[in-house]
Order: C-alpha cells, then structure tokens, then sequence
C-alpha cells in the first residue's frame, strides 16, 4: 500500500522505440517516471520478446513494483515468470511484500514454487512458507507479516523512531500493533494518535484496547465486511490465543470486495469470471459452452417430459402459444428470488434472520406476485381471445409456476449456503432451467387433467 | 475515514435497561465505549420512543460519529431526523463531515434542507451548499472539504504542525496536499515520506509533483477505478483549472463500489436492490411486481405471435415439445453475453477496445457455441426420437437462436452505454424475454417453411 502518486500519459510508441534500440538509458529515464500501475499497464500489453529486454533494464526490486501494482490474470502469472530467467524471477519474489508474493506462488506448481524458494532469500523464503500454509480465500491466505509492532512500555517518542526505522518495508505505518511480551496483540495506535500525543507518553496510556482484529482463519470475506464496516485501513490478524500474525490491508480488501461482487455476478450468469473482452471467440467460446451444455441437457430432459403430453397437446394446439410465456415468468420470479436469497447471503445479513422467517417471507412473496400475475393473465386472455378456459388455465398454472419458483429461488441458495457450497453456484440460467421444467409440468398436467375432465 | 478500533460485543439487553430506567451515567458508560458503527447498529435497531431518549442522552456531536459511521437506508434518515428536535438535527450535521452531511440532506425535501441550513454555523452552512451543488454520482458529490493543505514552501517541522493542528478536524491525515498561492494543487507529500525526512528540508524538496487527481465531474465509478487501480488512500479533487475542492478518501470508494456492484448484480436478476432480506412479504412483492408485470406484457407478446403459427403446431404437435428448449437456450446464451458486455463496461476494459471489433468477437463465439449445441442437439434428438428432419430442424433452430442472442445480448448494452443509458437496464429476464420472442419465430417459421415445401 505505499503511496506513489505520478499521474501519467502512457507515450507507448517511444518506450517501445527505446527498447528495440536497446537505448536502456532512455528508457529508464521515461519508464521509472510511471507509476508502478502504468508499468504494468505497458508491460502487460507488449510482446515477449519485448519483455524480455525489460526484465534486462529493470532491477528484480523494479519488476516487483510492477508485480505488486496490478492483478494480472491468474494464468499470466506462470507464463510471465517463465519468461524471466529463474534467479531473477526469485529475487524479484523476494522483493515483493509477502503476501503478494504468495498471490503469485499460489498459481504455480508444487514444484516450481519449490525451485523459486530455494534460489530465495532465506528471511523471505520462510515468510512465504509461512503464508502458503493457509488456505484459500482464508484471511491467513491474504494477510501480510511486514507490519509495525512496539511494545506496550514504548514512549511515543521511542515508537516514532521505530516507524522512521520501519516505514520503507512496511505495507502500511498509519497503524501501529502494540503486544506484549509473548506477542499477545494487547491494542493499537493510529499514526494520527501518535503524532498528536506527548513525546514522552508511554503508548499504553494512549492505545486503544479494544482492538477489532480477525481469526487466520476467518473467510476473507467476512474479512472484507470488517473493514468496510468500520472503515478500517488495516485490520490485524490473530490466531486462536490472540498472538499477532499479521495484517491485512484495506487495498487488498478492495480487490476482495470486487473479486466477490464480480464472481457473484458472473455466476448469476452462468459465464467464467475469466470471460472478459480481451479473449479471442474461440477462448469465449470455450469459457460459455460447459454452460451451454449442461443447461441444453437438462432442456432436453424438459422436452422429454414434455412429450408425455404430447397428446394433450395434439387436441389443444393453442396450448403450446402459452408455453414461453409460462415458463418465462418462472424464471423471472426464480431470478429475483435466488438474486435477493444470494446477495443476502453475500452481504451476511441472512445470519441475522431465521432462515425459516425468510421462506415463509418468500412464500407470502410468491403467493402475492402470483395471484396478481395470474390475475392479469386471465384478464388478457379474455379480453385478446374471450376464451375463459384457456384464461383460467393459463392463469392458474402461472400462479403455481410463481409460487413454486419464487420459494425454489430462495430455498435453493439457502440449502447450499447450509451445506457450505457457494450459493451462488445455482446460477440464474439453471435455476431457470428448472423452474422451465416445473412450470411446464404444472401447466400441461393441469391443462391433461382438464381436458380428461371436461 | 477517522480510526477507532474498539471491539464490541454488544449488550443491549443493559443498554435499553439503562435508558427505560432513564440511568443516564450507566447508558453513557456502557454506550460510549461501543464503535461508532456498534452504535449505529443498535440505534436502528430499537424503538423510536427508546430512540428520542438516545438524542437526550447524547451531544449533536456524538449523534454525528454515529451517523457517518454507517449508511443507513435512503429513506430512514428523513425518519431518524424528524425524530429529533430541529435544532439538535442542524447542530449534528454541523459536526459532520461535510461529504457525509450532503449524502443525508441529499434525501431530503428543499425546504427541509433550507431549515436545517439555516440553523447551522455559517462555516459549515456554506461548506454544505458548495457541495449541494454537484450532481449525484460525481466525484463532487462524494468529495470531502476537510483536507490537510500546506504551501510548497513549507518546511517539514512546519507541516508536521500544521498537521497536528488539522488532525481532529481533517478526515485523512496521510496525505498532505501542497497547493502554489492561487490554490492550484500543485504535489502531494504522504505522511510516510513526511516522518523519514529531514526536519529542515521545503516540502517542495519531496513532494511528488505528478499527482493523480479527478475532476469534480467526473464519475464516481471512474473516481473507485483510479483508487483501486493505484492503491490510494485518497485522491483529490480539482476543477479544470487544477484548484484544489477536496479529496474522496477510500472509505467512501468502497461504499461506491460496493453500490455499483449490487446495483449491476440486482438489474441483472431484475430486482431492485431495496429488496432486502429485513423486508416484508408485500414490500418484497411491490418491488418485484413492476417488472414481472412488463415481463409478462412481453410474454403475452411472444404468445400473441406464436398463434400465427397455430396452424403448424396443430399439423405437428411434438414441435411444441421443443419450444422450451430452444427459448431457454436462446435465453442463456443472451445472458452469458450481456453480462460480459455489463462487466466490461463497468471495469472500464471496454475504452481499451474498438466497440467493432468486440461484436466481431461476440458474433464469433455465438458461431461456435450454436454450431456445437446444434450439432449436439441433432445428434440427441436422433438417438432418442430417430427423426432426422425435426432434429435438423431444432438443431438449425439452436443455431440461429443462439447466435442472434449472443449478439444481441452484447449489441443491447454496448448500443445502451454509447447513448448514455446503464447498460445494466438491459437486465437479464428483459432480454431473456427478447430472446424467447426471437428464437421462437425462429423455430416456427423455419418449421412452417419446412412443412410447407414438404
């Protein structure tokens, strides 16, 4: 999170003029006047041979700026480590803030993260070790170790001097974590409290002591509401007796944040968040068709079922001009249901409702909008075919087909969020396609049932 | 963005002991030890008569810290400040910071707005109306006037007291903004680099002089982008003349991004993102009735052109049997290509690109993707009905539906963007519903031609 300012105007023609005439002066003297998120701008979008020149300009510490700037696509990372030579791409890791570095590690090989570890600094090499333990998307997994920590007995005076020391490793010194002697995390200091104080207050007397801090392993997420909610730059992490392991740090939170919001939303869609507008067709292609797949098998399964009416349908060939719109208004309500059930989950403020209060919500929910809806419906048809039957065919079944939807689109996320599967995993083109299948049910097994009875 | 950590586990049962028996030293004690947020928390969640008891046992000033300390629902402020007496309610949002008091008489009628303003301290009076006056959504109407600023010719001792003199009043600390006689923002220095240099040196010596900033106009989502791209903790604010109006600080930011996020993720599931899960039955179903009963208008539609085709589906009635299918494949496919297209223009991945060359792409993947679910589609519809010419004929069906819904499903938003409407309106069920109206005309029409020419 160190602070670098430079606004720039990427002059692209001239970088890349400066490298292929091997001008590494020039270069330099244009190319380290970027800000660190320009340079990965710029180094992202040239062609390897082209970086492989700028990791002969660049220092392994440069190139770990330009690493720490950005996120590069999880598949990136190997491939760009693989055009470094292996001791440069090992001292760059060092040089990279720690948690960081292991962002990058934990996209690689077993096997490769051992050869880069070996060639490694042994300080940073054991800090990596360290972090790797912990799993994915825990706060352990995104925390870092290269924090501020002072004594409690520390004079403010004393702790100034330790931040002067501290601040050029340091990812963030506008906290200060005080311990104690067995590194107990005991309270903290804002930089703003410290620089206001008297030099000779000892920092027990102005640490606060009811410190917010977060488990290693608590889920990031659970991270990142913290934070947000009480505005946070940093928040420390402890394990299960209170020793202090860690920070996690409010940039990093925001990548969190959007990664989560991005992956729901992608989901709700049934697309890979990896499917951006940088992939070639064929690349997009092969992203969207898994989907496609398995919802045209289950649509199949639809069509199957469907030919059990057949000949329901054969006497009554209006009935099929219904059949979309039907099946549509599942879908829809079963999206809105599963979008509400989801988000609520994400955001955590299902954990403080009872999850049967939330069903019957829904169900009350989906009686109201199907009752109106199939209402409506009855209305249309009379007036468009003065046709009463078929009305109150159509209107029934588009009552049941809401009903049943509405409760499934929150029942669905609510059950795998129990069973502690990513709720947002029931997207919104596969909870279509089965409230496809149960509406359609409904609608011709009530039409079967009518027509047999009339 | 002011810290305080204290760590909560709250006790309300006490609490509300302590303000019905009118203990008012007992509410204090307990109560303001709490985090601001913490007492927000349980400010909301009690009743209004326990609520008038709070404003009698608090200053204006510390009502205000519960305030900014979380975003209460648009429409409970108005609520909460008619709670209270009037002149309690100007003097508390005197003590806000003046972003956070806009975003709460930004919900309110004029003329409330008028008699708070008059009420309050004419310094604050005036810094609220300079920011009244921006539109929604612009780095404006989300910026601070409470920064630090200092003149290049500063000395470092000089700054550091200027600061400490700032620091109760400013919202961050961390970034010192250096401005020429006339205002122009002309650096920025952080406290980092402030506490590592020498005493004695000018400011001007170590401020960074290519500082990244926004204009007041710009977009809030473009303002988040630049934070979370550059890891700021701050970044100011200018006019087209590069005077400095204020900073947005990151806590806001995530407060924008987090809005933005959900707002998109709701519209694509068509709800509005006011439907909570702390929400009734009825509320619930009034938000969601506005769009099923579109929805369903359109679906009438869809309905109203397929009885054009009664005939064919009474000549063939297994036809029917796949309409589900192909509509729900159209309506996926549309959604996978909608949202990639809404994701891409809120990350702002779409400047980088010809908006040509992205349908190009799009119309490519829908090629792909409906040729191989078309050819999967005959190839089941062979093994399970043995009928070679409805398998050709679903199967071209797929095709032709797949590939206009992937086209249009990033036409729709692209066409949206450029003529300055939220691509996001473009909601999944709406061109869901689109799609079933096309891919059905499809279908039929191909089958009547078919059966026709046989």
């Amino acid at each position: 999170m160190k602070e670098e300012f430079d606004q720039t105007l990427l002059d692209d023609t001239n970088l890349i003029e400066f490298l292929t005439n091997d001008s590494i002066d020039q270069f330099r003297d244009e190319f380290m006047q970027l800000h660190p998120y320009d340079q990965a701008m710029f180094f992202e979008k040239v062609e390897p041979d082209i970086r492989r020149k700028i990791f002969h300009y660049l220092s392994p510490k440069e190139m770990a700026g330009i690493f720490e700037a950005t996120k590069f696509d999880d598949e990136t990372y190997e491939f760009y480590l693989k055009e470094m030579e292996i001791s440069y791409a090992a001292d760059m890791l060092s040089c990279m803030y720690a948690d960081n570095a292991v962002d990058v590690l934990n996209e690689l090989g077993k096997e490769q993260v051992a050869s880069y570890l070996i060639l490694m600094d042994k300080e940073s090499a054991q800090e990596i070790k360290d972090l790797l333990h912990y799993d994915e998307y825990t706060a352990g997994s995104i925390m870092t170790t290269e924090y501020v920590s002072i004594p409690e007995t520390t004079s403010c005076r004393s702790a100034m001097k330790i931040l002067r020391r501290e601040a050029p490793n340091a990812e963030t010194i506008y906290y200060l974590f005080v311990v104690n002697e067995s590194h107990v995390l005991t309270g903290v200091v804002s930089l703003r409290d410290l620089i206001i104080a008297d030099e000779e207050t000892v920092i027990k007397e102005i640490m606060n002591e009811r410190v917010v801090s977060v488990i290693v392993s608590e889920d990031q997420e659970e991270v990142a509401r913290k934070i947000k909610d009480y505005n946070f730059l940093a928040v420390p992490v402890v394990d299960f007796e209170f020793h202090l392991l860690g920070i996690i740090t409010v940039d990093d939170i925001i990548d969190v944040l959007d990664e989560e919001a991005s992956d729901d939303y992608s989901k709700l869609a049934a697309v890979s968040h990896m499917d951006t507008f940088d992939k070639g067709s064929l690349q997009a292609a092969k992203k969207r068709l898994p989907w496609l797949v398995i919802l045209l098998f289950l649509g199949m399964l639809t069509a199957n079922l469907m030919s059990i009416f057949e000949q329901t349908l054969d006497k009554v060939a209006l009935l099929a001009v219904f059949i979309p719109l039907i099946a549509g208004m599942a879908g829809n309500s079963g999206t809105q249901a599963l979008a509400v059930a989801v988000r609520g989950i994400a955001t955590g403020d299902i954990e403080k409702q009872s999850k049967m209060k939330l069903l019957f919500r829904e169900a009350g929910t989906g009686l109201i909008t199907g009752l109106i809806c199939g209402i409506v419906v009855v209305g249309i048809i009379f007036f468009w075919k003065h046709d009463v039957v078929i009305g109150l065919l159509v209107g029934a079944a588009i009552f049941g087909s809401i009903f049943v939807a509405t409760l499934g689109g929150s029942f669905i996320p609510l059950l795998f969020h129990r069973m502690k599967i990513d709720p947002a995993v029931a997207s919104g083109p596969f909870i279509t396609t089965i409230n496809d299948l149960v509406s359609i049910l409904i609608y011709l097994g009530l039409a079967t049932f009518f027509i047999s009875s009339l």
